[in-house]
């Protein structure tokens, strides 16, 4: 088969063996396979990632001297089963459109697809995926659409992490794909106001497309100022007056059993101003740092950009303004189901974040126009596509 | 009045005019005034300090080249109202002892008391004090650990915010004056097992006492490994199997809404392994990282120690973990009261920590003393006592 390998940061169309499956894969043909954010930084910095993932306690992402198939964001049409005997029930079937969690147990382990040697990825006409992480797509969905489950549900789990309430403002920094799909996530399960930022007017538009209620370029308004309905956001002031009317109303009690005063503390609580929840997704040093040092006093930050060098935070500050970080990786499984079913009962409005199409050949070019925001957010991969190197529109 | 006055990091009794109380103060008498790390800090890094909180947005934290009185931690008896006409009801009359939130409100601008020339502290034999911030001293509780009720509203606060569940264990790195608040507020709240970590054998003495369950030397046992049932500490695998189980049981129903996949995925989520949550009361760089890069998958850090000097983390570690980190600072108005009340009603045990006491000839030394973990956690400063330097036990 044909694919699109990477070593030593090269990436060029190579003739591979067939993938065979083993017992719990299955073979599908790559219909679609988005290229990632990370896999344009892996292709150059896979040695970093690899050292720090090996620390937290897995050793297989590909090293830079290693030959590699990207491409963990794919929709598939299933070929062949590898187990043995009769299939278990609900067992997606040979012709079944699938998308997958991008995980592969082999010889006991698990490794992640296409951030391992020892499972290929979707920038190929063929590759394996775990039968049991496989869900058929359901509902007609488009094949282009159904290939966004992956980038939606890294959205879908940073948006539940973000744990948005009902009366708070989400401000999105940065909309490359994972801040667009964000946005699109945010709509979808009810947040009444999204504030979206980045530098680039193409992004912008997108970002409206895909439904964000207000757009800020950070370079001319910063996007805690246009936070409609400001008095949402506490100064220090506030909280000032809020700590005196409090104890001046408990004050007027008798005293009181301290079980008590936690109740009262519950319904004052409920009046405290609402802080914003962020969510940061651009992942370049100091940007951290800068997020919490503009944001409004308790603001919720979740970091959905990946940072992958060492970065510099000033504590003080962070204390200061009692911010919370909530870090956050992938999805749970019933997350990318969740997400798949969103898609397909479109309640979710993805579409608009794909702006081109490529064959394996056109996968250099994909990289490269990628590293213009204005150019494009979301290429696919189309290994059917025999285009050369020309990036179309879906 | 004497007080002690600190000007370019210089500690020295100095004879000052009594305070005059303006309508809305309180003139009281110090009974006593705890010496907080934040003192000893504040004491040579001031300016930095001022800095970063007047980014935040106030601007009146002491200079190095200004006169301040120190102390935020006291408990003192009402000598007069700057109030003109009839009292409100319930304010407190002379002779009343009182504790209050460390905030004076000055010419329509609110000052931390103890951190600003605005706001003399408690290092002195008389001090102004917020009236409607000020509540008295219920059920006798003896003045000794009244005064504990700042430092142990910090420690309250950490708690809350730390929300620890029924299965979690919690974990504190470092039981300084803090940490150990943080260790007895954990036992108070009802969390049934609690870690504590310091390499000072007196200060792991010190948390046996305030009530932790296990105390560990980080010089010889990594704290994590130490918790007791590391069943409920999630590795990678775990989850990967959880994942696996997941979404075999999901592929087993037929299509269903994605609404109903929800409820099925706070079911599913109800039975994920818990994390700890971690109580950081160190506050020195690096530390951050250390722990990030020690905790288990999914780990909650609590910032509570201060580190005032820029940080260096890896954004990717605590990504690749999950990690949430909170920063804390303070506490609410109604956390100051429930803590009184927790000391008054005997439910948190707090007076182990207070370790000395010493007159304002002594505070000099106490500072030197603060230096050595093994020798004392909190000194209390008691104006009236005249002992020349010597630090006495309680």
């Amino acid at each position: 088969m044909r694919a699109v390998t990477c070593t030593d940061a090269v990436l060029e169309v190579t003739e591979l063996p067939d993938p065979r499956p083993e017992p719990g894969h299955l073979l599908v043909r790559v219909l679609r396979c988005g290229i990632c954010g990370s896999d344009l930084h892996a292709r150059h910095h896979c040695d970093e990632l690899a050292e720090v993932t090996a620390e937290v306690g897995y050793d297989g992402i590909f090293r830079s001297d290693q030959q590699v198939v990207l491409g963990h964001e794919f929709c598939g049409e299933v070929l062949e089963s590898g187990r043995r005997g009769r299939a278990p029930r609900g067992a997606p079937a040979a012709g079944t459109r699938v998308v997958a969690m991008p995980l592969l147990r082999r010889d006991g382990a698990v490794h992640p697809t296409g951030l391992s040697v020892h499972a290929p990825g979707g920038y190929a006409e063929q590759m394996l995926v775990e039968e049991s992480l496989a869900l058929p797509v359901p509902n007609g969905l488009p094949t282009d659409v159904a290939a966004l489950t992956e980038p939606m549900a890294v959205a879908l789990h940073a948006v539940r992490r973000g744990d948005v309430g009902k009366n708070q403002v989400a401000v999105v920094i940065g909309c490359g794909p994972i801040g667009l799909a964000v946005v699109a996530m945010l709509k979808a399960t009810g947040v009444r106001t999204v504030v979206a930022s980045d530098l680039s007017p193409g992004r912008r538009a997108l970002a409206t497309a895909v439904g964000a209620d207000v757009v800020v370029d950070p370079g001319e308004t910063a996007p805690f100022a246009a936070t409609p309905g400001r008095g949402h956001l506490a100064t220090a002031a506030e909280v000032f007056d809020l700590a005196v009317g409090t104890v001046e109303k408990l004050r007027r009690l008798p005293f009181v059993p301290w079980w008590q005063v936690w109740r009262a503390a519950e319904a004052v609580g409920a009046a405290t101003p609402k802080h914003p929840v962020i969510f940061e997704c651009v992942g370049v040093p100091g940007m951290l740092d800068r997020v919490i040092a503009d944001a409004p006093l308790f603001s919720r930050v979740v970091v959905v950009g990946v940072c992958m060098q060492p970065d510099r935070i000033r504590p003080v500050m962070a204390i200061n303004k009692e911010v919370e970080l909530r870090f956050v990786l992938g999805y749970t499984p019933l997350e990318f189901r969740d997400t798949l079913h969103l898609l397909a009962d479109g309640k979710v409005n993805a579409a608009p974040v794909v702006t081109g199409v490529v064959g394996l050949e056109g996968v250099e070019a994909a990289f490269t126009a990628l590293g213009d925001p204005d150019a494009h957010a979301k290429i696919l991969v189309d290994p059917a596509r025999t285009a050369g190197e020309s990036i179309d529109p879906v």
